[in-house]
């Protein structure tokens, strides 16, 4: 276990271009979350681009806050350009489980086998047709509540499962992980969720084990979260000190601060 | 007067969720302030799914800024989902006034009875029809010179009219009140007004007089407002601070730092 | 030389209206730049209003960031408007010499004469037809290499164009410019670059030389960053103390902070 943030130090060497379709309220915390982790943010969710943009890039993240006509379109377009280019692409299902055309849009994406889906337990739960959610964008349930339904679409998909909450949960085929680490002011700032839907897809790039690269990608926010609450004064400070720690954070501070269980 | 602000905690405990359908480029410091101050945003503005959503909310907001010809279309589904559920809805008429879509859209929308228009006096002045702005975007003239405008206004929606400015007017039928609160520094950072309209959203959704608790938003804010400039170095600091203090702040400090006088 | 920047008080004095045609990533932190310099901003890119509002304007900002069709008619209304009211305005070309919509948009607004253009190394190497940019988001390429290519366009455009690097180059007809200012941590932070173009249209607006006023705008914020860094901890802590110092600091201070050479 205490090699699993062994390549932590690799996203700053690789500097992975994650192109972003992501929803316009988190858009700038999270260029700035890649930026102070080591890689390099790119939004750009114009149908016509997309596909080529994604192709290039290093991964992709369709989060599907604030979505539009167009930004559907986009987002088929980019996945459809990962995928061709053997790009990995993270889907944050923002409104899943939502009776509408967010809903409907996370539901068929599945079918394009996301490498990472990343949610809270609600999400989680929604997107596995197992739930719905009243108020569709904060979590509602438990981590332990979603362990079914991210086993099920971890075996629908092939790829990994992340539900964050008070533990976060990562699942693939035969493998569950719960992570401590972490504060409940995370809750208070708009992005930190959205933000690690995008660290998730630029440590997937890296030349590491799918789920450890989740399981690092949630350490290294969570650890960075924890440092920030030691100076905080409320919401405000806190965002600030948990980029700067985002940035200084090093593998060794992840592994002190949090810690790991494997279940299955 | 002393009792104005004893529903202020209320927010925290109900955490109402806030449709906002707001502008591009304060949805970021929109979602934090209705965080820090214990409610939930929603930013959505796909015009398909605006009017179920509205309905499934404690308020919603609609601030005219960034307009674009889907996001009208999002706002009128929004407050007919909203007029239907008898959820209150708030309008924060940025351009109202303008020859052009945006001060089409105003002045049309007025016709749904906003429960709350909150906005600076070029604004209101604007929107009731008695001048126009120049600039359209920041108050050019006193808030003094509003209070026509105003009552006009509160008159034809029935609902409770806020001018934001050196001192904040509030006015429904037969009510004028004056608040001193706040600092000139919110001048200087982005959104802190477009907060305002969505802070009012949250609190008129809580079971407590309309009137109320649009004072009650203008003085969380305001009180907050002047915590953070005993700190602040700058717009930077002070943004930062004053998110702190809207999360931090109790009705006590806010009766501390604010005053109030009724007029009519 | 000592007397470069002589104008920079002016911007807080004229108070210059900046319309803003930009992405969405960076427009909230492009406001609050503005603000804290002195200017106001307006985010406007409605295709039917554009125009019209571009004309009100003190000057026009156009960032090709984050792009979609409707923002392309809106940003050639925009410009339309401008050139037939005399208002300059700004080309920041992000995603210039990509082989899709925006590299396209980009080459054909050159077209209407942009007043200034600023960008990267590899953004304008490209816009000129020199190359082309594997990434499209960040500068690959030396500000140096750069140097042909800004005389290039300065020639076709008759305007300004500034390269922003390690080191800035600020060209047109006979006359080049070196600044060294600024600090590494400016590209940990998303916005600050596209907040140096809409400085650059605040300061074009005003009544000096306009090869001056763009030098001006990125003393300006290069000298507020090497303020920022002698306090901050990181990239968060450091885009805090950035805004903060952007509104205090003072032309002696951009003078004793920055360097200049003219080259030709």
């Amino acid at each position: 276990m205490e090699d699993l943030y062994r390549h932590a130090h690799k996203l700053r060497e690789v500097n992975p271009l994650v192109h972003c379709l992501t929803n316009q309220v988190v858009m700038q915390t999270t260029a700035n979350v890649l930026l102070a982790a080591g890689a390099s943010p790119a939004m750009l969710d114009a149908p016509e681009d997309a596909a080529a943009f994604a192709k290039n890039s290093s991964a992709v993240l369709v989060n599907t806050g604030t979505p539009h006509a167009a930004k559907y379109v986009a987002s088929r377009e980019a996945i459809r350009g990962a995928r061709e280019a053997g790009v990995p692409w993270v889907l944050d299902p923002i409104g899943a489980g939502a009776p509408n055309a967010v809903g409907d849009f996370c539901s068929s994406i599945l079918a394009d086998k996301p490498d990472v889906i990343s949610g809270n337990a609600s999400e989680i739960v929604a997107l596995a047709g197992m739930g719905d959610t009243a108020r569709g964008v904060d979590a509602t349930i438990d981590v332990d509540d979603a362990l079914d339904a991210a086993i099920s679409l971890a075996a629908r998909t092939g790829g990994v499962v992340a539900v964050t909450g008070a533990r976060d949960l990562t699942v693939s085929a035969g493998r569950s992980t719960w992570l401590t680490s972490g504060v409940p002011m995370l809750q208070q700032v708009i992005g930190t969720g959205c933000s690690l839907g995008a660290l998730c897809a630029a440590y997937a790039s890296l030349d590491m084990d799918p789920h450890d690269a989740v399981v690092t990608a949630h350490a290294h926010l969570g650890a960075a979260a924890q440092i920030a609450a030691e100076t905080a004064h409320g919401p405000g400070s806190f965002a600030v000190a948990w980029l700067d720690a985002i940035a200084a954070v090093t593998p060794e501070r992840m592994r002190e601060l949090t810690s790991v269980e494997e279940t299955r």
